[in-house]
């Protein structure tokens, strides 16, 4: 640092060795890193295989088609495409977005607000509706980073009990009459971080419940197209009387690629424009050029084939995982199989904290997210989240072997301490 | 809208006919949508030449050697460039970002923030420092955005009394005594919208005060390099003692392409660390293709050279507004003439309430800013923002002509008005 006795200072002081701490707001004190990204930037410095992170294979990126559309936008719309633009997203993502999203509901580009990612959207619908002390219901355990962008509007999770087919319809309309939430959050397909998929019969009575209590609903999707077996089940927020009352927010980055970050919400009415005014204060609008490749791409591909080709590569690997994590768990394990998405996830019995079980496989060389993370509360520290999707079947079938290792160390040394 | 009367619904009703709204949060209920933006939507529809945004010449964009980059960034590094990746940006940018910032200050990658564009920057310092009823203190008037980003999450706004200068140092000395803002937002080279740049004596002066009272500087320096006149001064987070309690914004939005959306936040010590986790929660991360090919175009182009293009060019453009301005302007009327950046800011004298001189502009084909939009409180009318930096000089000189023949429209409806 320069030293303070500069020429120009008319009235030097040794301010330069007072304590300097930014003053950072209460409200954003409580607010913690994400585990998941804390073991994720661990992982990039080692050799350890990790089934920590929803990373999708990059070998399945289509990369060619993906340069030809960033060259067409370049060649073709270089004007429009480095410049400001609307803050509701381009006009061709929207209109492709659009036609996306009627295959399941009819939807209008003008219902669409394009973000970056999923995670835009998810903050976006927090900073519109909450307050301070407000009431946000979630699944028990649910998708973390979403916690933390409600929170950040100072905003209160209440988890609500799950089993396996999802949120338990009678506990979801107790908390509903006790705590008055400004919406309910679900992920009711392929959830993250349990894989489960809710089934139609649920997804009523949720509905009825929502309509019934007058609550509006923020479905986040973004797996929901990565179905290997079983039969497509409607959102939630498709079922009538559902979508005025529903934020449906999609996203790109399973299907074709996060790093570009593209995602929407479509809403309806009003709230569309409430939520376009949020995300001008926060980035003006999300970047074009990725908008417009997007939007091209999606034009003269047929992602559904793409898609197609991806749920293929991942049913083999969740079959891999799920057989070879069926053979190491300990007695009394509990793993799902679900019909698609990029997780399982696996409760060890009441002898096995997954934090402290980390630790050992990573040293081990592998690597998965303690379950105890993704809970608003009351975390079930018993559990953990591992990913299928980055990895071939052999390197599943080392990392689980690996995971072994690491559970019979823990129980080894677990075992002369509670001797004591 | 479907029919509520769906075969699965077991307790149908007549929710569909309740009026439903979503319940915006009260503290967003009173942020407004951005004039600017708003004025913006309305010229895309029609034939008016617009100093209204603050808009680069598309035709000043380098576009082949943009494609270059992405063509580069895409054949060889897709695989990292479509992938999830760290909250704080691409090394290889913040490697580019501290190179360029060292020339003003000693900075460390480790030391960069990469932003979706400064506006991005602006709205995390904000959720990471501001609690709702804290004061920031603004320069009177100031760039619009900002105060949209601080204000959503719950703070005041102060407005700092100026002159050409910048801010009065007694004024301000007077208001952090008086307030204890937790920062001061100031953006001293050719500011947004006065186009003024504060001396650097000013600058001293300034962060005397700061050091003095303890108090935190946020310094938005996107228009610093469009400079065609005149000598560079040092930005005052740069001034002795001042670097750690400085968050210096940067952005290439003005040299490169605004449509990329990437820009960065130079900071000393663990603030960076809370505003990264901040980032985690609004987006995760900036998409990773754009930042990659903005790291490649800065390392194989000589962008000095293209920013001494960019303001030849504007510095032509300057030059024919402020000529055709000041030809046209009523008696009494003042205009700034800056020696860089991309606005000119005009007060027309009392008569003249530019709200009101609008619509009549635009009738006539010409669009500006009412400078009212850039006041925290207590707006003055008179005055307006002219962007010089879109048209050419001859299309200014038409629009300048089609402005004259709006403020005669006014006088000339005004004047009956006020013989009454």
């Amino acid at each position: 640092m320069p030293a303070m006795n500069h020429s120009t200072n008319k009235n030097p002081m040794n301010v330069t060795q007072l304590p300097w701490a930014f003053p950072v707001g209460e409200r954003f004190s409580g607010v913690q890193s994400s585990p998941v990204r804390e073991i994720l930037s661990v992982l990039s410095r080692g050799d350890v295989i990790s089934f920590a992170g929803g990373i999708p294979d990059p070998d399945l990126f289509a990369v060619e088609e993906i340069k030809a559309a960033f060259d067409h936008v370049l060649t073709h719309q270089a004007s429009k495409a480095l410049q400001y633009a609307s803050t509701e997203g381009e006009p061709a993502l929207r209109e492709q977005a659009a036609a996306r999203m009627s295959r399941q509901l009819p939807t209008a580009a003008e219902q669409i607000q394009i973000t970056s990612g999923s995670q835009e959207g998810l903050y976006l619908i927090g900073q519109t509706l909450l307050d301070a002390g407000d009431v946000v219901l979630v699944e028990q355990p649910t998708y973390l980073a979403a916690v933390q962008a409600f929170a950040l509007s100072g905003a209160r999770m209440v988890g609500i009990p799950t089993d396996e087919h999802g949120v338990l319809p009678d506990e979801l309309e107790r908390l509903i009459e006790r705590h008055r939430p400004k919406f309910v959050y679900l992920i009711p397909t392929f959830q993250n971080p349990t894989g489960r998929c809710m089934p139609a019969g649920r997804r009523h009575q949720v509905a009825q419940i929502l309509l019934r209590t007058g609550t509006a609903l923020v479905e986040d999707d973004p797996y929901g197209q990565l179905r290997f077996s079983g039969e497509p089940v409607a959102p939630i927020g498709t079922l009538p009387g559902m979508p005025a009352r529903t934020l449906l927010l999609n996203s790109m980055s399973k299907i074709m690629a996060p790093g570009l970050r593209v995602g929407w919400i479509r809403g309806e009415g009003p709230i569309l424009r409430s939520i376009a005014i949020a995300k001008q204060a926060v980035g003006l609008q999300s970047p074009v050029t990725d908008q417009l490749a997007v939007a091209r791409y999606l034009a003269t591909n047929d992602i559904d084939q793409h898609i197609r080709r991806i749920n293929t590569v991942y049913k083999t690997r969740r079959d891999a995982m799920h057989a070879e994590l069926s053979g190491i768990l300990p007695e009394g394990a509990t793993i799902t199989n679900p019909d698609g998405g990029m997780f399982l996830w696996a409760r060890l019995g009441n002898d096995i904290d997954t934090s402290r079980l980390l630790p050992l496989a990573v040293e081990e060389g592998v690597a998965f997210v303690p379950g105890s993370a993704f809970y608003a509360h009351d975390p079930d520290h018993n559990t953990m989240r591992l990913s299928y999707v980055t990895n071939s079947p052999d390197v599943i079938a080392e990392g689980i072997q690996r995971l072994s290792r690491a559970i019979k160390t823990y129980s080894t040394r677990r075992s002369p301490a509670t001797a004591h």
